[in-house]
This record gives C-alpha cells, sequence and structure tokens, in this order.
C-alpha cells in the first residue's frame, strides 16, 4: 500500500499570454476549481468579419461540477467579457466575485445578454472569501478604471499573488493608494509564486500619476475659446472625473456623448464613483442653446473608432454635433496598438474641420494604466515571490518582464514563461510546466460563436485580396456534354482595360477544358469542377497576375 | 489694347500632403514645368489586393510638352517610385536629376521596368542646372538615405527653397553636414516660399545624431555569444555602414541576406557609399562553415514583411539562416506607422525562438531621418521665407509645423496648407491658394494599373468581412418557371451549427420568390435577379446577422 499523493496546483491560462487580452485563468487543485477573469479580445484586421475574439473554454466546461467561483479582478472588457458567453454555456450556477464597480458593469452587459440569475457577489479590499481549498484576500491597487483588485490566493501548496492589471499612483484621484502593506505583508508571509502584468514591461521608469492629466485639462479648457470636446475611455472614470471637474472649474456644462460614455458615466455616478452635480450635466440638444465657451463635450472614440461619436462629428455625420472652426478637441488616450492609423485619420479630420487637437506626443493628455519597469520591480521586491510568472502581455513584454525580475533576484530557473493553455504545476517537489490543455481561440461573428474557423478566414483573406469568380455550366449529363453558355461572374477583380477580352479567353479556355473532360469520358461533377477551376485559375494567373477564388458550378441538365 | 499679364508661378502638389508617402510636386511657369519627385506609396490594410499606390498624374501627362525635367531629392521610393510607370506614360524623353546615388537606385528599378533609354542627369550639391525658365541649386542636406538634397528652385517671381526630406546630423557617418552656409545664404538673397518636410513636426527637440546607433550597435555585437542579425532599412546605408564597422571591428564576417539588401548593399559599394572589404563579407551558404560568434547578418524585414528575411527567419522559414537559441537580433529601425503589430509579431516569434531581441524603446537601436521641431525652426529661421507651405506629412504634422512657424514669425496668412492637387498662385501681388486640378490616386493591382476603383474595394471589403454566396438558377424563358434545382454556395460566410438547414431555408425563400416573379409575368433576367438576391440577403440576415454579398445567376433553358 502506497501513501495517496497530494495533488498538485495546476495553473492554466487559457488567454492573456502573447496577448493584450482575454485574460483567464484556471487554478485547480483536486476537486476544486477557481477561475481568474473572463475577457475578450476585439479583433485587428487580421480577422476580418469577426466581432469579437473569445478564449477557449472548453477545459472549463468539461470541469464545470469543480468551478467554485469566477473572480474578476477589474471591469475592462479584457477581464469581463466573455463572462456572458461562459456562464450561459456553463450549466451550474456559478458565483461571480468582484468589486462594486466591476459587478456595476458586468451587471449591465448581463442583463443585456438576459442573463437576469447570474450570482454577482460584491466584494471589498481586505475581505477575505474562501472558494473550495483557495481563500482569496482582495488587495487594492490603482490601474486606468476605478475598483482595481490585486489577489492573494492562498492555496494547499503555498501562496499565489495575482495582481490583476496594475500601476501604483501615489496621488491616485479618488484618494485611494494602492495597499503597500498588505502586498508587503503577502511578501513577509510568503508568495509561492508571483503572476504580475507585463503590458508595461519595457516602458523605463515610473508611469506618471493620474494627476497630472488633470492640469493638463484644466489649462487646456480654461484656455479654450469655444467647445471643448474630451474623448477618453468611458470606463477610465477618473479620467471622466478630472474631465468634470475642469470643465466646472472653468465654469462650463458637460454633455455626455457616445453609447458607452453616456452607459459608463450613469452606472459611475450611481455608484458613487463620479461626482458631478446635476445642474452641470446637460443634454446634447439642449446643448446648442449654450454659449460655445460654456460647454465640454464628454465623448467616446478616442480610439478612431468609425462609428464612435467623435469619428461622426469629425466627419459631419453626427446626429447632435459637429465640429467647428476654433473647438478644441482633446484625444485623452493613447491608441491601442493596431489603432494607430484610425487613431491619425480622425486627428486629421479634425484638423481640417478647423479644430485645434491635443493628443497624446504633443500635450500631456494622458498616462498609461499599467505598471513600467521601476513598479514592476517595485512589485517584485514587495512580493519577494519564490516563482515568477509574467501574464497580460505579448511574449516580448513576458521576456523584458521576466529580465527585470532577473535584475531584482528572481533565478531564471524560477521564472516560468507560459504560453496560453500550457500547465504550471505546483507540488511539494517544486514548479514545472506540464501539458497543454485544449485551448484556443472562439470567434464571435454576428450570431454565429465558435463556427468561424481557419478555413473561413483563408477564404475572406483571399476574397479580400483578389475577388472571387463563379463559373456556371451547365452540362448534359448523358453525353457529359456543355449545354448552353458559360456564365462567368467575378467581384472584386480587374482582368485590365480589355476585361471583355479576358472574359471571353476564359471562357474559350473553359470550353477547350470541358472538351478534354468529355473526350475523357468524365461525367463526375466533381472532376468537372476541378478541372475547370484549375483552368480558369490558371487563366486568370497568366492575364491578370492574381488568383481569385473561383466557384465552379456544374448544373445538370 | 491692354499690356499682356505675366503668368503666374503655380505650385501643385500632386502627393505627399495628408499622408507619408507619394510625394510629388509640379512647378509651373507659363510654358515651362518641372517636377520635384515623383514617389509611390505602399498601401495599408484598408486595400485589400493593392500592390502599389501612385499619384494621379493626369495632369502632368496633359501637360507633357511643357516638361522640362524631374528632379529627385533623394533615393527613396516615395521620393522615386512611380519614375517607371511615369516615364513609360509620358511620350517625350525628359531628363530625370538627382544625386549620384540617387541616380543610381533609379536606374535598378527602371531597368527592372525595362525604361533603358531613359535621360537620368547625375547632379552634386552645389551644382546650378537650368530646367527652361527655372532654375535649381542643389544643397546637401541629412536624411537617412546618402546623398539626399534640397532644392533651391529660382523662378520668375522668387525663389522657392524644396528641403525634400532633411534632418541636421553635426556628426553625419559620412562627414558631409548640411550646406548651412548655402541655406543661410538662401535666406539672405530672399526665399519667397520654403517647403518643409514635416514628417517630424510632432517631435520635440533635435534628432539624435546617427552615430548613437553606432555606439549600441558595437555594444552589443561585442558582447553577443553567438550570432548577431540586424534588420534595417536597406537603403539606409549609412546605417548599414555602421552595422559592418561594428561587425569588423569585432573580429566577424557579414553576411547579407534579402533581395533589396543585397542589391542596395552591392550599388553603394560600386559607387562608393558603402566600404566593407570584400574578405569581410561572406556568402550565406559559407556561414555555416563559421563559428557563431564570428557572423553578422544584415536582413531586410524591419517592418514585419511578413515574406522579408527577418520574419523567414524567425518562422524557421529561411532557406540557409533559422534562429537559435542564444542569438541576438537587433532590429534597426521603428515601424512605419501601420505595421507595429506585424513588427511586434515578429519581436514575439524571435523571443519564441530564444533570441534576445533588441528595438527602438528598450535600446538606442534607431534614430529618425527627419528634423524634429528645433530643427525645424532653424530652418525656417536661416530660410527666412516670405511664404511658408508645410508638405510630407498627414494634416497633423502640417498643421503642427504650421505653429512652429508661426514660433518663429511667419504669419498664419503667409502659410499654406493644401492639400493634394490644390495649386498655389504666386504672382506680382501676393500668394493665394486657387482650383484644384485632376488628381488623386492610382492602385496598382498585379498586372493593372488604375483599374482598382472604389467600387472594387468595396467589393474586397464586403467580401471579407462577410463573404458570398452564389445562387444559380434554371429558368425556362417560355414559362419563366424554374427548371432543376435551385444551387447556393457559400464561401467566407458562417450559418451555425444549423447551417443546412439554414441552405434548405434560403432554397425554399428562392423558390417562394421565384413563383411570386412567375405570378407576375417577370421574364426579364435582371428582374428576377434582382428578386432573388433581396431575397436571399434578407433571409441571411434574420438567421445570421449578416450582409454577405450575392451572386444570383440565372440561367436560361
Amino acid at each position: 500500500m502506497t501513501a495517496k499523493k497530494p495533488p498538485r496546483l495546476r495553473i492554466i491560462p487559457l488567454g492573456g499570454l502573447d496577448e493584450i487580452g482575454k485574460n483567464m485563468t484556471v487554478f485547480e487543485y483536486g476537486d476544486d476549481m477557481v477561475l481568474v477573469d473572463a475577457g475578450l479580445m476585439f479583433p485587428d484586421v487580421e480577422l476580418p468579419g469577426v466581432d469579437l475574439v473569445l478564449p477557449d473554454y472548453t477545459y472549463v466546461l468539461e470541469r464545470a461540477h469543480k468551478l467554485r467561483g469566477i473572480v474578476i479582478t477589474h471591469g475592462h472588457e479584457d477581464h469581463t467579457g466573455s463572462l456572458p458567453y461562459l456562464l450561459r454555456d456553463l450549466n451550474v450556477p456559478v458565483p461571480v466575485l468582484g468589486s462594486k464597480l466591476t459587478c456595476g458593469l458586468i451587471k449591465v452587459k448581463l442583463d443585456e445578454h438576459k442573463l437576469l440569475k447570474a450570482k454577482l457577489r460584491e466584494v471589498k479590499p481586505g475581505m477575505h472569501v474562501s472558494l473550495g481549498v483557495f481563500g482569496f484576500d482582495f488587495i487594492r491597487v490603482n490601474h486606468s478604471i476605478p475598483d482595481a483588485l490585486a489577489l492573494l490566493i492562498r492555496t494547499p501548496v503555498g501562496n499565489v499573488l495575482h495582481t490583476g492589471d496594475f500601476k501604483f499612483d501615489q496621488t491616485p484621484i479618488d484618494g485611494q493608494a494602492a495597499d503597500y502593506a498588505a502586498l508587503s505583508k503577502a511578501g513577509r508571509d510568503g508568495v509561492m509564486l508571483l503572476m504580475s502584468d507585463s503590458t508595461g514591461a519595457e516602458k523605463i521608469g515610473y508611469t506618471r500619476p493620474e494627476a497630472i492629466v488633470g492640469a493638463t485639462l484644466r489649462r487646456l479648457i480654461s484656455e479654450a475659446p469655444q467647445r471643448v470636446i474630451v474623448a477618453s475611455f468611458s470606463s477610465h472614470i477618473h479620467r471622466v472625473q478630472q474631465v468634470c471637474d475642469a470643465a466646472v472649474g472653468a465654469g462650463r456644462k458637460v454633455v455626455v456623448t457616445g453609447r458607452s460614455m453616456i452607459n459608463n458615466t450613469k452606472i459611475a455616478r450611481e455608484l458613487g464613483y463620479l461626482h458631478i452635480d446635476e445642474k452641470n450635466i446637460v443634454d446634447a440638444y439642449q446643448a446648442g442653446d449654450l454659449p460655445a465657451d460654456k460647454i465640454v463635450i464628454l465623448s467616446t472614440g478616442s480610439q478612431g473608432e468609425p462609428l464612435s461619436a467623435l469619428a461622426r462629428m469629425a466627419n459631419g455625420e453626427h446626429r447632435t454635433v459637429s465640429i467647428e472652426r476654433g473647438d478644441t478637441v482633446v484625444i485623452s488616450a493613447s491608441p491601442v496598438p493596431g489603432n494607430e492609423k484610425a487613431v491619425s485619420r480622425v486627428i486629421n479630420r479634425l484638423f481640417k474641420a478647423g479644430a485645434k487637437v491635443h493628443y497624446r506626443g504633443v500635450a500631456d493628455v494622458h498616462v498609461s494604466g499599467h505598471a513600467a519597469t521601476e513598479e514592476l520591480k517595485l512589485m517584485l521586491q514587495m512580493a519577494k515571490p519564490r516563482y515568477f510568472m509574467p501574464i497580460h502581455g505579448e511574449t516580448r513584454h513576458l521576456y523584458s518582464h521576466a529580465r527585470l525580475a532577473c535584475e531584482v533576484g528572481v533565478a531564471p530557473q524560477d521564472t516560468f514563461i507560459l504560453e496560453n493553455g500550457q500547465c504550471l504545476e505546483i507540488g511539494e517537489k517544486g514548479a514545472r510546466i506540464s501539458e497543454h490543455v485544449e485551448s484556443g481561440v472562439v470567434y464571435v461573428d454576428g450570431l454565429s460563436v465558435g463556427d468561424v474557423g481557419d478555413a473561413v478566414l483563408r477564404h475572406r483573406q483571399q476574397l479580400s485580396n483578389d475577388g472571387v469568380a463563379t463559373v456556371v455550366i451547365a452540362i448534359d449529363t448523358q453525353t457529359g456534354k456543355l449545354a448552353g453558355d458559360v456564365e462567368l461572374v467575378t467581384r472584386g477583380m480587374v482582368l485590365g482595360s480589355d476585361s471583355d477580352e479576358v472574359l471571353e479567353g476564359a471562357k474559350a479556355r473553359i470550353i477547350k477544358v470541358l472538351a478534354r473532360t468529355q473526350r475523357e469520358g468524365a461525367t463526375d461533377p466533381g472532376v468537372i469542377q476541378h478541372a475547370v477551376r484549375e483552368a480558369v485559375s490558371q487563366y486568370i494567373w497568366e492575364r491578370a497576375r492574381r488568383r481569385p477564388m473561383i466557384i465552379p458550378i456544374v448544373m445538370e441538365v
């Protein structure tokens, strides 16, 4: 008889590694499992037609009976956005834990998805909650949304400190600095593993305090001769607060535009995170009655989104506001990687419309929400972890963070850079990377969740680059002979000035090929389709150096 | 009888405004015309399938008989790349003027396009050349390619100083500082109009000297335990020189990879711009015989181009080089706006392959080729222009540059921010913006030049986002009745897990619509096609919330 081996702690990031987005991490020990964060990612241009990207959480669904809870570190969509999909797919009720604002923002999304029975549980910094064998202590950190939490996760094999997204701001807008005492105490008590936000690991130094932006906003708003329009992330409540304060301080009213800005400011005011007197807010329709120098417009669109309020204003397509010569526009954000061109386009249009435009790089209108190198090292120094796993970042950020850990004394062999779906196992004998579990991405496309795969995306890429050519032929099933004309229809491709001649040439080539297949006695539509596709593809390559998608359709008559 | 009015100087930028790329400017006076630069632009993701973007130079072609010459400021493709197309379209021989390296690089491109008869004329800083009524003085400036020139253009109404792309480097690699004496003399003699590079107008301060990069390269190469791979722009000969010098200084051989890097280093060595002893260059195939710590590989791919040498190495797809653990990779460039994600992807892959990666932001491995704010103001102070036109930049850069000009004393009403195709007219009574001439963009797509238009691009966008559905029906021309089955083929779209049922539903909808058109007596294929398209589009929207391109084909039997 051998003694039963104790289970190991298994930590499996299902998202958030080698990417900025869709954060989701499994913690598993024996018959208990918890999930930290359930985020989504917005697709880039290489995923045409895809609306949202979710982590593949099959692993969680298959172990749903073990799932004791889902803990959300803060209310950004890359940490909350896959919750509606996950909760619908789970056939067991699971508590979802988050701070007050986090729960408030989640509730709106769950309501939109008609998930009215979700068990949302509000937690506070300093609280302790048990979920199966796991104990959670919640620790206040700073970020670009209020009420962000780090998690001290007590497990049977030791304590894990998960930072969530964080930075350290010594003069935060809400007066709530990070809880250095709790972080340091965790370090003194022993952190077996630190999992820490890597987004800012390439930024040298300290992230500057949010209050700096307030000074710029006050100056720009008080000096502006006419209207001021400020675009920002709608969840950045502290930024919104600073805009409101600067506006009210300059004797101006605030107009809120853009769906998410309207929703989030409403929730934040209801929950006590945003403070502005009702009398200082005016409706967009009433704003026209006020002098231009008495207005500040708070807007969405800081990422250049073409349908956002700011882009519509810049293009003269907004229902109530259009940019006028002398307006001041502040883009109080920095472009998320991939959005640079879209943001630039909006800035260019605003200038052309006659606005004075202030944006990051030319004015102090934004600071990051993520810790830079010195703050990351400070976190490492306070936590003094046995093991280290950089999380939340592209591979370049994870490696840069690992280098910082090495600088403050974490041995390279104790640092684990994982891939999504890889499992870090920690037991009595130490930590090691074990197997890959089922993981990956799930695309949301219109009403479809998970149906879009690589083949569909490859087809879309080909369609997008080279267009499509549909060939229809009617074949007499008796003789294998062509019956009637060949139809050739192209879209999204060009055949030059002699396009009619090229099309005729293609038809001639098809007829030639059909004569051959007929000679060879081919009557199988599959064989004929293949021959037609090859012939047309080859012909168009010769004439146009393009490889459109060829759709051959054989009608049997 | 009235005195004949003297002609006015007309300056028309056909490209280079509100964009970084395809620079081309017309100077016209009476019966004489010259062109400064003839560039192209590389398309971004919003132009799927487009290979190159050219300025629409119809205006030039229609006045070809007046064209006295084309003056090229330097050898970058955004200043030279449309030359092969323009020279082919011009039916008169026109001299092309440029410095030695510029002409060398142009010649290679013209040879590729089999334009062997082009009249290339080499000019030198300090030279004066007359082209019709225009006189050109060539003035040395610094840039990220050797042999860049500013142009002092003497016209009947006054002197125009056109900076080309420039920066001021007090310790340039080739020892050739900008000719401050010539610039200042131009200012003293009177510059009527300054046209100045705006690319760096948002960068505060001075662009740091190129030599700084050399110090980093020497350190990284001498400390590297194994191979070093340096990716850079192949036309940045001074950067390449610094890589070669650092390699030779550390006792390493240089391997050159990537087609443009091989071509450009060859030309630069032949023309005396790049100095490295033949014995220090080894072939990629021979490099395997050398110890890893004796090799530096010079590579293309600094922009993350998926088919470049560096991307192939990172993906293990390069013929002779693949990244090994312990290799050092230096990306000695910064991403051109729009390329950030592609560059990041390559960096991430290099880290995963085990390389130590050094790139802009984390190491001093790149400096810009464009003047920052203080240099731009220095240029303005030396030129002391009567009028100012910011050129070469997006609208945001042009406006930022205009603000700098205002700071050094150019009155806002004397600053002209134009759009491509707008004409600045200067006569005895001053300068004013006059009409828009025919201008715009021409897309090169495979073998086609100018056939791709907005409709094709819109089709490609739709195909890319929502895919395509082809519907084929055979109609009995006698009765208007459906003959045989309905064929429905989709690509690039998803219909969910019940896709068969959706397809059947679509066919049923089509049959219903055809019954209606038959009842209504419709036999016109156009009418039937329209009805089928509407029905299928509506049905797919209901079932999938998607709007694929519908291609209805009616076969008459």
